[in-house]
């Protein structure tokens, strides 16, 4: 009812449960492999399994991958899922499926960034009012503006794409016993993660920075879209989104419906990046429930984090300037602030990765 | 996937789509009802709508009553949604929503208090040492603690009973232009909901004390089954779990699965808990973002308690306690404590509502 | 430096250390008073303590109570502190420092509800555009606006005022044994306090319930400062404080300052809140570390709403309303919803507690 | 009252109204500098103000620099503060005060991490059972788990490191108009920041990153002092602290302290830094409140890292391990599995900066 809104683009898919079941069965054939047992982890990955299923039997033991490798056992021998410990399996499927909506997020970022950074080229020397606590100040640019975006939005996505998910392998007590060290670098290898120094059972410091770059995500998007709001206000009238939406009962509104979904979305954020480093204190070698605390709110700011980038692509994507509106704000036109604040913009563009 | 671990029982459906429909169409039904148009109202009611074209279609406005409404004019005639505005249907829809949701909850508390209330009567002097700190202090008796649960879970169920959901009927300003205060007056009861001084569109009084009431009762929760967890610890042993989960690599693990799955429940409801508090500042008539952030962590934080009580209810319910474990770690029998924890126990059980 | 801003008003006071060891040593007193033990609660309610110095003792324990109790002892001889635990008197202690912070919260709410209130009088029939999505919609008057800045705050003052402080007295493992319930009876009685029916040691709904109380009533404040922001605008100009701030660097600026202050105290809350409520799991008869961490985030939490509602307060008791700019922004005037929005301020007027 | 506990160490010091000050000056000193004007700067340096005055007249404009700039024109003539705006000298005051109090924070986490490898190393093949959702499972080393504080905590000093604190300078408006971008540089250089591309008024993933690297040690904190205080429990025993603490009402107890005030400490950071990622939605060229609500959660965040990281540094730096009790709750002795967790343990001490 409310994803259209709140799970918009490709994100929710990345993250589905059969996307966690694709991941799940890549790490337990990447543990086969690792081990030389080739013929077994084909069976693993062609096994077909009902994601629904082990949903509801895990229930039983409090995680999905216990019915995961009971079946996978069925299907495929009593090889299977031999010296993994169920958050080995769990915590390496998850860094598989951030590692694929990441990449989802940042290109609708980097397509938001683009967008922010074509209106500051455009608008480089475009003068408007600058505004400080919602009052009118001294003149600036509009190009400035959008090159304040860009630069978080580029900024947010930068650090997202240093992020290096590493793979999960330690058994039981995460000590590698029975597994051995060259088994767990080669599954790493399998999988394209990055192999940790230790196994990371109960060290989440992975977990935090994921849920940071996300949360810093939500804030840039939020700061880009809040402004779009300010400014398409009927008072204000500097922009306008392409396609605004109507109301259910003024067929004359006029609303900034992507930026608004944006600010949406993008406010989900910080109270699920508390959860989770919230979740980082974790007991033991394996943790008796912030370890299970953690699925639900990472994959909510995933989506919300997706979700919030599309919607914000679509809205900057589309944005209509008024650039006669601005001058009519700003009737004393002041070239030095323009002069100076498209040195800026100037500065920016060419900072810019790739630029 | 983890729907099984993290949405048990049945508030998962409470607050379906199709639940949310449901509710929709109700409100919807009302207001013509509320009006007089009887015949109207039943072309509403039965209604035939596909709530996830509904949710794709809120994409274009940012909530998914322009569509509803746009359709239900379609089925039912022009005079389907007169004078409402989408916030007034779908906040309206919202309270119908938490009211079933809330009862679900309310009976899972009140089934996992029921259950501390048996302990505690049982254990009323079943002395046991305190714990201050998490080292042994001075003694008490099992039936203290779990009369303590017991007032925890009765306090946050009692909490929850109070919350009246009220009606949302205003138009697009809140004035009731076109309305008028009979007709809300009508809507709010044929709904069997409060009726509201005034239009809240923008006053979330109601939603915070939602959040909170929930939140509460997941501390609740998440306290007794921190307990559960460390007294079932293998060192201390003097409760268990009656179907104790296994591990996919350890056979001989007996895990209190329920404790833990209650623990990770509760744990999602701080952060929720807060952004709910964040969106209470909303622009002028209807909120530009802030509004449509309430809905996923609504959702979420109703789920989540639901899911948490299920799980102690399930805990507490067959909850195994190791008398005699309890005595050894308690070497010197203190008979003062043991009467005046069990007075204590008497009181609390005497205090509850329908003692 | 920035007590000025974000300490406003007479919480801090309230909060303080000497208000805190006054508040010990009253919970002191009491207990040596309900025990009859007249000449000892003197020698308690008369010692001079220096709390900087309890404070810096209390790293030694954990908690400034050890100390405190070690020099009462000393100065009144071995009967003070008898059968209570650091807890008893901390929790006590705590209850009585949120009880007079809460008064003047409650007061400073109050305020700023007056001032909508008269706001809402005066302004039932003065039109003004409504604004959804922070879009122009439809006509409203500002009186309806103010009222519902007024119903919120007398929502979150009266929650406030139904607020039930609790004593707090159980000895170290809470079962009461060495004290008995009678004395615990004339404890609470002694402090104004109502008499729990447990002690609530590890049972934080008391917490949680001033939290959420607390942070609803910042929503409640945010709300109506983010309203006022906005109207002020440069380019809406339908309001603006009597006092505006000045800014460093030009000399013509007029910011709202009151309500950008009152926003940035208000914002302080949900974040502090989440803290609370993810402190309600504590374990067994005395939490390692969630209880302590409650200290910071009560206290910061009294002051954050405390210098909101003080914010607030001045900066609506002064608010200037420019009618003609609001007639300005709205060329067609709709009598009937301005009547309709009148009486609606009237209705929510004559509701009000006292009315 | 509560410093003892939860404002331990150097950090409150460098984070206090005299180290604001003194950060605010140095920026002010090194604009008049940057400009070429030594006399002006070194009137600037030498002023003498009180910071509580400063404070107190932050109320009438909503920040210090405000009535600072007014002083500094009064001491040091008209041509102080010329160019900037308030947020330039408070953001780049900030980020001097940052600095400093990172030091200590990173000094202590290091010291913590020390102690962490010396345990490690000491026990690298000290058998002791590992422990699963708080069940005993199979063996490890204590050296693994100390190794895995250990790794926690030097990643977590390690982002910290690597942060990079900014100079601030842009004007009203953002524009470096009427400073341009050679005295910016040389501003930035002036003080050991770096060099923006752009100001960053409104732009603030410099603070979410600050609070997530922060948020990110307490994270690790709070796993190594939860561990703590777990093996310290009566039934575990096979840790304990050097100078447990005592309690009010019962002298046999050994409470550790350190450990419980550390999780205390870190236990405030997950709401703090929500708060702080909430405020990145900044309106315009300065926000209305969201940059003003930063100051209190970052102080605070700050503080309470400092003090959890002391608080966790003791701890370990005198933890006591008994080898035995270890041993006494492993009965039957896995060779490979110690030999396994030794491997990854000198692994892990190999693998440490500067080993």
């Amino acid at each position: 009812m409310f994803d259209g809104v709140l799970a918009r683009g490709r994100v929710p898919e990345a993250v589905s449960d059969a996307a966690w079941l694709r991941a799940m069965l890549a790490a337990e054939a990447a543990l086969a492999r690792a081990r030389g047992q080739e013929e077994l982890a084909g069976a693993i990955a062609g096994a077909q399994l009902d994601p629904r299923e082990l949903g509801e039997r895990a229930a039983e033991s409090g995680n999905p991958v216990v019915p995961l490798a009971e079946a996978l056992r069925g299907v495929a021998g009593p090889e299977a899922h031999r010296g993994a410990t169920s958050q080995d399996i769990l915590d390496t499927a998850l860094m598989l499926v951030a590692r694929d909506a990441l990449a989802v997020v940042r290109e609708d970022l980097g397509g938001a960034a683009d967008a922010a950074a074509r209106l500051a080229e455009e608008h480089r020397a475009t003068p408007m009012i600058g505004r400080t606590l919602m009052q009118q100040a001294v003149p600036t640019t509009f190009g400035l503006k959008a090159a304040g975006w860009m630069r978080a939005l580029d900024t947010a996505g930068a650090r997202l794409g240093e992020y290096r998910p590493a793979a999960q392998l330690g058994g039981p007590a995460g000590t590698l016993d029975g597994i051995g060290p060259d088994v767990a670098a080669r599954y790493a290898a399998e999988l394209g993660l990055e192999e940790p120094v230790l196994p990371w059972h109960t060290e989440r410091s992975r977990i935090a920075e994921l849920a940071a770059g996300l949360g810093t995500a939500c804030g840039a998007i939020a700061k880009a879209a809040g402004d779009v709001v300010l400014l398409a206000q009927t008072e204000v009238g500097e922009v306008r989104e392409t396609a605004p939406g109507g109301s259910s009962s003024m067929p004359h509104k006029r609303n900034p419906v992507a930026a608004v979904s944006a600010r949406a979305c993008a406010r989900q954020a910080p109270g699920l990046v508390a959860t989770l480093f919230a979740c980082m204190e974790q007991e033991h070698e394996r943790a008796a429930g912030a370890w299970h605390a953690e699925w639900a709110p990472l994959r909510a700011l995933l989506v919300a984090t997706g979700s919030a980038a599309d919607w914000l692509r679509t809205c900057l994507g589309g944005l209509q300037v008024d650039t006669e509106r601005m001058r009519a704000d700003l009737p004393e036109f002041d070239e030095g602030a323009v002069v100076s604040a498209a040195a800026l913009v100037d500065r920016a563009l060419s900072a810019r990765p790739g630029a």
